[in-house]
């Protein structure tokens, strides 16, 4: 194994234990159980990975290495020890930003390394990063992340795009993950911090008969 | 490429142009920004032929062609820049019923052209005509399109019924294709019109403990 | 084909009707019609199957065989014939019960059978039982039975994990299914008759800033 796919493995791990601890916090928030914290950890930290796999026809990355599983069930019950004093909902959205903005490089390095065409590859990497949170919001029975009007897709979108042009020039793979993934927590944490939106759509279809 | 493959591709991109079209109304009417546009575009507009390959085994159709992606990009800014004065909750319901009644038929055709029974055919045409417009108002937050009483679901039902029997009885694919498309857009246009629905269940349930 | 085949078929189809049974009640509890009483039924009665089938890689068991399409299409009739003054609300629960009970050992061993890693098997057997009805009650625009407060998920999860440790330990694949549908039944009979539920998480992250 290269330091490269290293780097990507463990960037892989990482991204899938934030988001889980997401998904685990959203459970906290309702005060589930034990089972619930580790279901809605595992759907919110390979949620998107797995629809990823699903679209380009790849065998379904945790299915074979359960050890994904194990990595949510371990920020599930991190989740519950560490207890209500450390968590609060403001690091349920950066923790949350930090796994977009890895997703959205690891979904779309995933699909360029097996040929899908860029455009397509950007589009897996905003859906990585992006559908486990939609997953978790649905399930949670909470307005989605894409119906907020602070700047969430756009980030993945940005971050995504970034990377395929870099890697697309022949950039190295590491260094064009790295901006990728430093464009999009820069873009999602300024909205997070100065509460950045794009402009909303102007008209007022529902007022006008 | 034969004259009939044409005729089924404009069919497709036109079907997946007006449930774009659809997509970024119902965006439109939350006044979101572009990116979500562009996002619920692509969700209703590839969202049931997504589905539909995965559950037929076929190659997801828009991952290796992203010209599908660009038609509903292009279907969201033609929204946006149109604007609400042109656009009212009435056109929604109508262009809906056109890509739902062309949807059923093309995600019926897709399925026969791979050998799939052809009672799961139909179930893959109403699948494709429903599942995208299902996406669209479970991410919009908004009561499903089963939900509605009036006749949805049974209007994508006759149309994939009667295009998946005449091109069974041997048929030519593309005039069975458009009595399929008639009928399924008849019945939907007629539930819009005259508000026909089925009978609901007579029972009370929840009355009788 | 051998007895423990056709047993399981049995069991499969038994569930898919059980399972496609609570979908139309579902549709009953809000009058829906019976095109939408089968569309639930179907939903319900396929949904976590096909999950399974499309994250363990394997074609999705219904399209071959559209005879489970006919089961649940039979279920959804017999809902609405027999009509509401035999089913009541706590008759969806215990056959929702039943139907989990079996789709947590059916789906299990269908994963084991092709080779998957016995914890993955487990997860395809909590996901197989669960999903269906995660599916029914976010198309119904109802509570998850992920966020109920009594045992589901968990019953599951005991039933999968005693089925694929007394497979994996040779014990013959009927016994160790009845035992983990016995299992995964109890749990959560016991969960609807005395309301048992595993203590939710102790913090309270929201009400300290």
């Amino acid at each position: 194994m290269s330091p490269l796919d290293l780097g990507f493995i463990l960037f892989d791990y990482a991204a899938v234990a934030v988001f889980g601890a997401t998904g685990a916090l959203a459970a906290a928030r309702r005060k589930h159980d034990i089972i619930t914290f580790a279901f809605f950890a595992a759907i919110t930290g390979v949620g998107g990975g797995t629809l990823r796999d699903l679209l380009i026809g790849a065998p379904v990355f945790w299915v074979a290495r359960p050890g994904y599983l194990v990595v949510c069930l371990g920020a599930a019950i991190a989740v519950w020890l560490l207890g209500a004093r450390t968590w609060r909902m403001g690091l349920l959205l950066w923790l949350d930003a930090v796994g977009m903005a890895a997703y959205c490089v690891v979904g779309a390095a995933k699909a360029l390394s097996l040929g899908v065409h860029p455009i397509s590859a950007v589009v897996m990497g905003v859906l990585t990063a992006c559908f486990g949170g939609v997953l978790r919001d649905i399930l949670a029975g909470e307005p989605s992340v894409l119906l907020r009007r602070e700047i969430y897709v756009t980030a993945a979108l940005a971050g995504a795009g970034v990377f395929v042009t870099l890697a697309s020039l022949g950039v190295d793979r590491l260094v064009a993950g790295g901006a990728g993934f430093v464009v999009a927590l820069a873009i999602r944490g300024g909205a997070l911090r100065f509460h950045w939106s794009l402009p909303g759509f102007p008209g007022s279809p529902e007022s006008e008969g």
